[in-house]
């Protein structure tokens, strides 16, 4: 039994934790820190966990959290930079969901998120918590930067392209569209359901903070830098996001052979899911499921090829991730606890 | 290791059960029926079931059947009452997923119903599946009659109230909605998301089949004929029924006293959850879960108690209790596969 | 042509009297006001007004509100109490949208807002602004009190009822549910997409705003008191109203007489409209339309009469109509700018 | 006053058609013709038109059509090419919202539609019916081809740079998202409310009909063959298209600069609406309006340029855009009957 605590647990990826936590009996929910709530019972914020458990948010405790094996930040960006590294100091394994530790390079990072990164010697040492690219790295780590919801889907739609050398880095598009929960349970107008629901938009077109951590992804596949455009859109849904993905073919290579390509690199891979041939996913496929699924596609027999990747952006692409990690830093089976179907319909 | 099967798997309680089947380490599914989809992977209709299973519909098989201990039909009403008494009489078990078995009084059924019955001789023996109400009954029962959605929430906000014969049983309201997955999975024009999102409005207003069997429920409750008014409407959602209850108390009890009938009738239910007073439940707090979670209100003090009664349709109303019911038949832990929490948000 | 302000001009019910009223040639739009974005074009905060307006929102401002011939209110109650009064007293008419005015007792009026009211001497002289009831008073009143949303059809739809004296006024029942846009174009995690969407819940039933606004015109149309349990709930579609009404007949009465009651009542109404026998309208058959829609159910042939009735919230149930009442009040015809259809699907 | 008919009503382009002419006094419907439904009352399948109609379903008639000034073909493909030609022929004019004449090769239209083209004769003279490219042309025509509402959007959105020569056109890409409407009122599985809703999926990414119909207008505005990815998804909305749409530019160009072309080939266009620089449009903004609105963007400042393209899909899309052509056909004022306001919310 290990026991594991929750650092601001009263935003989306926080009762996703717990979701998927609490009915482990392997695992054991120490604390839930939230400073909005301390002193309110979890399952009066959340009711979806009333007979599931009778704790109680608290303030952040150095007590408790040192009593723990491993510590899930899910805070705000700014947080875990400043709370981690005692703790890791003391021996707590970390799993960071926010974008503190993702970016290698501390300057890219400052420049994107607007603060001074208070524990820049913690960057080199935090591994990039995509365990179909590090897992062996994660395995064996103290620290561990969860990707983004978008980055999951974006880097693992690209990776057997760049890998193989297939094609053109200097112009690949993901045209990537996000359930509303990916903005958070923060009170906003523009995500009210009277603003959001039956419409849909681009936004952030400009520049969103994804765009750095996907490009340093894609450049490791790729060995060379890539230029990405990145447009997310917001979808009236809860949760799930889909990227299609755009890349020009280098060469000559045949649908059947794209499609190959990705069924062998994924072939061990418990959480990708490799569509057959002609498929399209629907983000409902995955919900509440840690599955990624992708499908090839090569239209017209032209020279672009197109790919769809789908998750739950906040499973796969949050939660779940964190979990999968949680299972590879802790020793226990990597799909521990994420068994569970997606919700159909 | 017990071994079950499903006849009629290609609708929306069909992949519910195997939602919560597939993952069990103890029960094994046999077999899945669908003549319409025989021959096809269940995956290939259902992807959320990919990596999942590796099995193909069937047509309904009299050999397969007869190797399971216990067969769901998930089949449209008039398909159980012929193929149920031979299963029953080789000593399979059955649950009953429609309506073919819920009435006691055959002719009553008939009526509502617009068939024959054909194997009326199995009504008498068939146990109705509220395990709230007939426990005991269903643990010993060869067949059981799994509720409909809207009568397991109606009958579960009442059955306090009409037990302690505290409400005047010829004025009953039942305001009830529910998602349109109740509809079923059948090509229709009303059911379309251009035609039923972004709207709401009453139906079978002047009668719906679950109202006998409502009626039936309340009459044993109230050891009297009970006259309800019965509303069902349509939720653009895709799971929840939320049953508005009203009743005109017969005497002067406070809402504090109606509270704690509540809690006292249902402490020792796991799946029903009186919410503390006050409170006002939403029904995606049971998405995906065996939860049905009651509210007792007084307004203004008056003499009409209002109590708000939630479930998914699909799970509590459906699938999940078929499982309750199954876990009971077959000697199961009565929990056993249904503790996953609800999706939320 | 007239010329008419709107002050508080940025929420929900401020956009839709634009959208009402821009495109009409009759009218002019002098001023919006809005504290919190004056200075701020009306299409930058509403994009769907662009092409239509080059109006910027102003401070509320004496001047301006001055030279117009009719302002309305669409202002957060206790605003029009503090403002009203010295317009009108220049001779300028008000159209309320609050609840300022609504209630005709003072105290109750202060018990349910929480305020002293500032402008008592006025409610007297406020006219309901219900032109099914009041017609002739509202076009010869300075003040009009525009009825709220859920008041609108709860009324509309017992009004026959308690008039012809048909049904038990101490235990009526208002089934009401509400699009969420009700709620208002607040910032607030109770109506975020992510927290409302797929979902659906009763609130305030302790006691909601709209119940004495309610009881009171109830009262007035059965020349005695009433007591209504009124039920509000949240649906999770952005526009539109279904009350579901229940009355218990005091004498035998067929469905037949109560439609033709019903169809004789509203026979001249242009915007009130009876179904035919058997209906079950939907919200969205009056989406941006003016309309409010009726259905008469007596389920079972049993002695409680159920009334269905829809409008759209922010027509009928608020900016539509406060249209409706400044046509009479300005010697409109009564249906200027409101024969739109409502969008269909 | 002129008189037009519309074979086949009882889509959602017919009654998108309906609501927009039934309320205008220069327009009179003489009928409306819905094999499925001839002899019903149009409000009894559109109760949203309740109050505007007494007109019936009818049979296609030889002598209604006769009588009109224009007909509007909202029928499946491959029945106007059927019985346009003799209308045309007896001096009546025609707008056709189907596909059968927007292929100006009938090789292709035969191959992408899997039809025999009846009346190729036709073919070259009807003229294709986007306004802000043919204006003269259609209000000379007796046969207009109304656009399909992928490629309405994804031209306007294409037109300044493909005229300027701006883009590579060996790799234009159109990720379009459109609402379920587009998909029709037929009953199917597929659009389901229960699985389309909380959902998102690409559809027909290996070829769509509408990927020729919008080759063959870029094409035309590039005046070389170009070659285009298509990427059609399906928006879990009513109504409303998305396109984002990428192209490699092939100087360097500003962003502001780029603006200003938008700005200027759109300046008199009362419907195609170039939103402020770093805009993004929401699909709800022109919700039941005729208006397309545009926005571009260059991120970070590389030389791929985005285009944000937005449309009511039955309004711009189909039945305003029809409405729109046969204001020009009839001599009216092109906006007449078209400038009502978006929905908001």
């Amino acid at each position: 039994m290990k026991t594991v605590g929750i650092v601001g647990g009263s935003g989306y990826t926080g009762v996703e934790l717990l979701r998927l936590l609490l009915p482990r009996e392997d695992v054991q929910v120490g604390f839930v820190s939230s400073r909005a709530n301390a002193g309110t019972r979890l399952d009066t914020v959340f009711p979806s966990l009333r007979g599931a458990t009778d704790l109680t948010f608290s303030e952040p405790d150095v007590a408790l959290m040192g009593g723990c094996d491993l510590i899930f930040f899910a805070t705000p960006n700014g947080t875990a930079m400043l709370q981690a590294p005692s703790l890791l100091d003391a021996g707590v394994k970390v799993v960071d969901l926010s974008a503190d530790y993702r970016l290698q390079d501390v300057a890219t990072w400052e420049h994107w998120y607007g603060l001074t990164h208070t524990s820049p010697e913690w960057v080199p040492r935090a591994i990039y918590g995509l365990p179909e690219i590090n897992r062996k790295a994660i395995a064996a780590a103290s620290l561990v930067a969860n990707p983004g919801c978008y980055p999951t889907t974006v880097q693992l739609g690209f990776l057997p392209l760049l890998e193989a050398g297939l094609v053109d880095t200097d112009r690949l598009i993901a045209d990537a569209k996000s359930g509303i929960s990916g903005a958070g349970r923060g009170a906003s107008v523009a995500t009210l359901l009277a603003e959001a629901s039956d419409s849909f938009k681009a936004y952030a077109t400009a520049g969103h903070r994804h765009l750095p951590e996907i490009e340093q992804g894609l450049n490791a596949m790729a060995e060379q830098p890539v230029a990405l455009t990145f447009t997310p859109h917001l979808l009236p849904i809860i949760r799930g996001i889909h990227a299609t993905l755009y890349g020009t073919l280098l060469s000559d290579i045949s649908l059947e052979d794209l499609q190959a390509l990705y069924q062998q690199r994924y072939q061990d891979e418990v959480f990708v899911d490799v569509m057959p041939l002609g498929s399209q996913p629907e983000t409902r496929s995955v919900k509440g499921s840690n599955m990624c699924r992708l499908a090839v596609h090569k239209p017209q027999n032209r020279d672009t090829v197109v790919i769809l990747a789908i998750e739950d952006n906040l499973v796969k692409g949050a939660a779940g991730q964190a979990v999968q990690n949680m299972n590879l830093m802790l020793g226990f089976d990597e799909k521990a606890g994420l068994e569970q179907l997606a919700l159909s319909p």
